[in-house]
């Protein structure tokens, strides 16, 4: 690739990125909040017609039952479709709520361009990246040809915990057949270097429940009479070591150790604690002493919330009669999210707390790319280029994503690359990306199609 | 005692009773509910009028600040004047919300009378039982006359956990100088013995609290950054045992045996594990073998609220921040409520949980008068004279009370007698007494004082 041909690509992306940055705005502008039901059909029509504008062919698929409808396009490669190569990208339509409102500094579903950084709920997770891929795309199509065939997937349900892909791939497997698949989000790290991230951690939620009696009684009858609160406390606490060991037994069988690979790619992670621990506020010694590896391959078990008794102002001597806590556990590969619920009931029963209730709500299992994979290379290469040295390879995310299904359905590498930064705030207020950052990512995006397509 | 004497006695009450029923009605009328600061003054003039239609002379105390008015009466033994014995009653004229109203069959704030029982918010707990002690004066003052000195005492915050009474029995404790005090509540047990109750357990209350960061956090961190739900749930398991035992170091510091008397009266008492597991609908063994001396000699804790984190509906996969717990404690002679929350703290720094935060919020001091005293002797003779076989000497009840600063300004027993039933629900919707009981506890009454004052 000669600088000449650099050169024009990068003109062609600028080009782009100026002409589709009313779409991006109109995009943006649609408050799709799955939780709230909003906005679907329009940003379902905002997709079709963009795809439909590069030549895709959009197929709406709305045959998973009360599931937002996929959309679905193919983009062969060309002018001339001469490419055996596939790359599917995943996206989601769906956003966050803006809430809180009145800690925005701007409209939430305005696009608003300050301090180098574009503002919207959605514009880093993770409409703005659907739409630089688009743009990217374009550029490519303007300077010499698509160098792959393509296939774009988008769902409307990711934020709330995307409950429909499993039976979505495997209804539609054949169709998503590719060689490679780039997944959403990514970016920056909070040293600034770029992530090429290969997998997601696993979750699976659960509650645990104690009832002792059939009402609230007079706590002076603790003298023989138990209590839902504590037995519940008790029972948890066992589940759970001082520095977050996971006291369950079979919990860990079936975890591989990392690989060489990996662990190399994990022991040049960067942690930088005194910023972790004043960006957080953290209170308490770190539960690990190597944290980087610990976010990567490390499973927990956490309380997410627990309530029981009186909770009000004031004081009521009560023996609660009922308590309950959700939890969830972060999964790594090789642990099923139903089994490890199970697990974690059977624990309780050995541990003497079989009056305790588990019962399982959702889960997604963990999914990690082979490192070796020539497709991470390729990743990792062209990030390279593009970024230079501050470039990190990543085993998986320390969260989580539908991954799993997606590699049963088509069996290949997954990356996560995108244009997030350590600021872009993707969940609360003022959402954001750097305009620098957002230019870069479609840059690296055509330049990772046209390395692969080449390949 | 003849039997002529004892029917004018009996033929007094029920007509003292019949005379003052209008009174009573008028007294339960008035939402006198400290916790919503309703109908003070007009209770408090109720009280005035009713003791000086005895003869009473009558101070209304306005000096502890911050307090509702304490309501103190003086009447001399007569009509000549000529006992050495003085005794004080102990009332509070306060009640408890009658809420839940829908739950009420019939009007909370009017006496009605319906299946052989009054019913009213406060007919048991406490209005009626004062209501009762006057009518049986009457009867006396009507036949013979008083047969010893008696004062007064009714406060207007029991329901609130009587937070001026300490102040009061130090400024006022020369005033309230008796040879024994005769407590509010009591009755008879589900085994219908009527109980004579010599003292109360004390309470400590407290609430634990844990901070873990500045914000919640995304769960997937808990790969290195501790919970404070966590912190909770691990500190307070480490205070109780299986059984509910109390791991606190020096907690059962100064706590001594039962005494013989002490022991026997325990081992008399009936307990129906049947009937109280059906009662309150118990899912769970019971934490004590002997569940009757359990309720009066065994200190406990107890968690009487935990709260932390995520408690909505649906999931969300959260690191909470905080967590807090309120928990009390039942306290039995020898301890201290303020020294108790801080053995706590110190047994939380000792077992790895400084950061816990333990806040004292307020307590009573347990206090049982001594079984061997003349006084209670008398009460239980008189008990059996007119409830036959089936009386209990109760070492102290479950449940608490401010005895103890009485106690410690007047220095003589203190003994629970009253007119309530195991149906009673003093603080439940319908509360009520048996007229029947309510008749027989004035002549209780009556032959108490008659019995003290002899001898």
């Amino acid at each position: 690739m000669s600088e000449k041909t650099t050169d024009a690509l990068q003109t062609a992306i600028d080009q782009a990125l100026k002409a589709d940055r009313p779409r991006l705005a109109k995009y943006l502008s649609i408050e799709t909040v799955a939780a709230k039901h909003l906005g679907i059909e329009e940003t379902v029509s905002v997709i079709e017609q963009s795809l439909q504008e590069l030549g895709a062919e959009v197929e709406v698929w709305r045959d998973i039952p009360g599931s937002n409808p996929f959309v679905f396009g193919t983009l062969p490669a060309g002018p001339n479709g001469n490419s055996d190569k596939t790359l599917l990208f995943y996206n989601h339509y769906d956003v966050q709520p803006a809430e809180p409102l009145d800690e925005w500094d701007s409209e939430p579903f305005q696009l608003t361009e300050k301090n180098g950084q574009y503002v919207a709920r959605g514009v880093s997770d993770d409409k703005g990246e659907f739409m630089l891929r688009l743009s990217a795309v374009k550029a490519l199509q303007a300077t010499g040809g698509l160098p792959c065939n393509l296939k774009f997937i988008l769902e409307g349900e990711e934020e709330v915990g995307s409950p429909h892909i499993e039976p979505m791939t495997k209804k539609h497997g054949a169709a998503l057949a590719a060689d490679a698949i780039i997944w959403e989000t990514g970016g920056k790290d909070a040293d600034e270097n770029f992530q090429v991230t290969c997998g997601v951690k696993g979750t699976a939620s659960f509650n645990v429940t104690a009832k002792s009696a059939e009402s609230d009684l007079h706590s002076s009858l603790a003298a023989f009479v138990d209590n839902a609160v504590w037995r519940l406390v008790q029972g948890l606490s066992t589940l759970r070591g001082p520095k977050g060991e996971v006291l369950v037994d079979g919990f860990n069988d079936g975890v591989k150790p990392l690989t060489p690979t990996e662990q190399a790619a994990v022991d040049q992670l960067p942690f930088n604690e005194e910023a972790t621990r004043k960006n957080f506020g953290l209170k308490l010694p770190l539960l690990s002493d190597k944290p980087a590896e610990a976010l990567i391959n490390r499973p927990t078990i956490t309380i997410n919330g627990i309530s029981g008794g009186y909770e009000g102002n004031g004081l009521k001597t009560v023996l609660p009669k009922e308590a309950r806590a959700q939890l969830d556990c972060r999964l790594v590969p090789g642990q099923d999210p139903r089994h490890v619920s199970e697990l974690v009931q059977q624990q309780l029963d050995k541990n003497g707390f079989s009056d305790l209730h588990v019962s399982y709500n959702q889960g997604e299992p963990a999914f990690r790319s082979d490192l070796t994979d020539s497709f991470v290379q390729t990743a990792v290469a062209t990030a390279h280029e593009v970024y230079g040295d501050a470039v990190k390879l990543v085993p998986n995310a320390g969260g989580s994503g539908p991954q799993a299904p997606f590699f049963e359905a088509v069996g290949v590498p997954i990356i996560d690359v995108g244009s997030t930064w350590a600021g872009s705030g993707a969940h609360a207020p003022n959402e954001n990306v750097r305009v620098s950052d957002y230019v870069q990512a479609a840059r690296y995006t055509a330049r990772v199609l046209q390395n692969f397509g080449e390949k």
